[in-house]
């Protein structure tokens, strides 16, 4: 870094930055382009959720608010988790946060010496393990192995990567880029492992409702009591096409919960206090807009897995949730370069395997969470630019 | 925390929590309280800035933006530091933030290793130590010296307390709780020290507005070029009571911008996009509103000031700018045992002085960002019990 004024620490110097916008940047306002790249639909915020945060805001909800969210939300989330049919969860779990990303930075600030590490199950969107290094810990990476029906995660390789160090195993399911649903049964077995091991299991659940075959994903949060070492992270991001809002929550044992808020407080000082209010309404009035989108991309998803996986060149395992196609092209061993080729010639704007680690090298990420005449047009570009 | 099921790291289980809070949890809702304990104003939002949020959501501005901010914002607000009349800012300076704390955080993480220290201008706001202390490192504190004038700054003490693991010196100039102003000269003699030892200078600015004899407190951006090693930080929390919003910037050099970016992603990933459409109007539109509330605060500071010198066993500093009594109870060396009782007895929510270091204690917080008949009242209830 010879032209800064004063040093910045080599943890963060050394990291390489989000090599998706290495991609986009330069590229974004290309004449049609289609883009792929980034973890958001194309569809704007439902207008119920809008007009609760105006009217919130008109009616002068514009203050603090304290660190762990207002209480009607907090008592709203446990509410609507409680609903969906897993164990109950009480209010005094709920933390709210300004973002999924941001729960897991407080996360690894709470548990993160340096000289200590986090395993984490890998390809995995890439600030859950710059989150534990700019803590100067080691984000330990251990691959799900691909297979034409779906992605596998090996238990054993699981436990062996943790040692005496070890502070936490962080599970993204469904997982951001594979589309990987861990099963119940593994989970459980993590969180067995994580108990006798006095280790975090923190769960990333952003992508939970995102699921073509049942209500929602396995969850740790299906059999851990309120006192186990399980956080479960989530976010209205995805479920309620709320991008642009930051607005998340972590479920924590109650014993964490003034320590959450504590270092909430030096983070953030809270959410936004109108957009909690959206919260609120996304989650109270937004069933019929999540069944909506979830029938728009099952249908966008077997779309892009038929059309893909008729390329001579592409092997696919089956994304069992989320919204990406996370696909390998034979014969590729630069990720970053290929996504910059397709940007450029084909006008299409899909996310480097490489940004979600080592393992994802050789491969691409494709959000299906668009209308399907554009995923058409951006596949038929596609074939053409990988025939 | 033995009731834990898995470790968090020392330097957070030992941080005490906000002390301004344990005053007033529980308190609360007490009828008849007045609350003076936060540092925010008793106003809304102007309406102004509800209804530009509130048309960026309708438009569409749901969606990510820009880690380092949307263009419009970061250039309006490049527009609007250079028409302060200092030397002009470059949009390649700023850097949006979800909040002026979230800055100092992305900050210390940038540049505090563990053993590293940071030297801070106190007494101060909490956050600012914490911090420094969550990245392992040490707040070296250096007290302001109070005299009924004001407040000054030994710069030998503050040059003095740097070492060879010291990454920069943070000044909260207009500062909280004390209403200290840096003079000009201190500030461009701190920049020198800086410049000359490789360190960083961070000013957090977010009062620079609530002045009573001048447009704008001393900046370090009065005299710093963009390439010096100053990172300032603010805020639309105070000047557009904007508290619950969540939005301020940094200025920093553009070799410092892709880090802060990078660092960004993985702590927040932006501010909230129709937020940031709600601070372009409040720059734009908001210089009547912000005349009017300093106008409303100078009076507020005027009684408050005369009517707690008045009693016997108050001392009190001339707050030079923000909008803090910061005042010394003569025999008194529990702030926040006193605290609890004004609360109790008198109705009257006060921060202790504690809460902004050792060196606060024996000393109160008033916030006097209120109504003069609020206030009035308030002063009535504590002239009595300090009797």
């Amino acid at each position: 870094m010879h032209d800064l004024p004063a040093p910045i620490r080599p943890q963060i110097a050394d990291m390489p930055g989000s090599r998706i916008r290495q991609v986009s940047e330069g590229a974004f306002h290309r004449p049609g382009l289609v883009p792929l790249w980034f973890g958001e639909s194309d569809r704007a915020t439902p207008q119920f959720i809008c007009d609760a945060a105006s009217r919130a805001m008109r009616e002068g909800h514009t203050f603090y608010t304290p660190n762990r969210g207002i209480p009607e939300l907090r008592q709203t989330i446990a509410t609507y988790l409680t609903g969906l049919g897993r164990r109950a969860i009480d209010v005094e779990r709920v933390n709210v946060t300004a973002s999924g990303v941001s729960a897991i930075m407080m996360i690894m600030e709470a548990i993160v010496d340096p000289g200590d590490n986090v395993v984490l199950v890998t390809p995995v969107w890439p600030n859950c393990s710059d989150a534990v290094e700019a803590m100067g810990g080691e984000a330990r990476r251990v691959a799900l192995v691909p297979t034409d029906a779906g992605w596998t995660l090996d238990l054993d390789r699981l436990f062996a990567a943790v040692d005496a160090r070890t502070r936490g195993i962080l599970v993204n399911t469904p997982g951001n880029p594979t589309g990987w649903m861990a099963r119940g049964e593994d989970l459980r077995a993590i969180l067995d492992f994580c108990r006798a091991k006095r280790i975090w299991l923190i769960a990333d659940e952003v992508y939970e409702r995102l699921v073509y075959d049942r209500a929602v994903s396995p969850s740790p949060l299906d059999v851990a009591g309120p006192d186990d070492p399980v956080i479960s992270i989530n976010s209205f991001s995805k479920a309620w096409c709320m991008t642009g809002w930051r607005l998340g929550w972590m479920i924590a044992p109650p014993a964490l919960g003034d320590t959450l808020g504590k270092i909430n407080e030096f983070n953030m000082s809270g959410a936004t206090t109108f957009v909690q209010h959206g919260g609120i309404a996304a989650i109270r009035e937004g069933e019929p807009f999540v069944a909506e989108i979830v029938a728009q991309y099952g249908r966008a998803r077997d779309m892009v897995i038929q059309r893909l996986r008729s390329l001579p060149r592409v092997r696919m395992p089956m994304p069992e949730a989320a919204f990406y196609a996370f696909f390998q092209v034979d014969g590729i061993h630069d990720s970053l370069a290929l996504a910059r080729r397709i940007v450029n010639e084909a006008g299409v704007g899909l996310a480097p395997g490489i940004a979600f680690g080592p393992e994802g090298e050789g491969w691409l990420r494709l959000c299906f969470a668009a209308s399907l005449p554009k995923l058409g047009d951006a596949l038929d570009r596609l074939a053409k630019q990988l025939a």
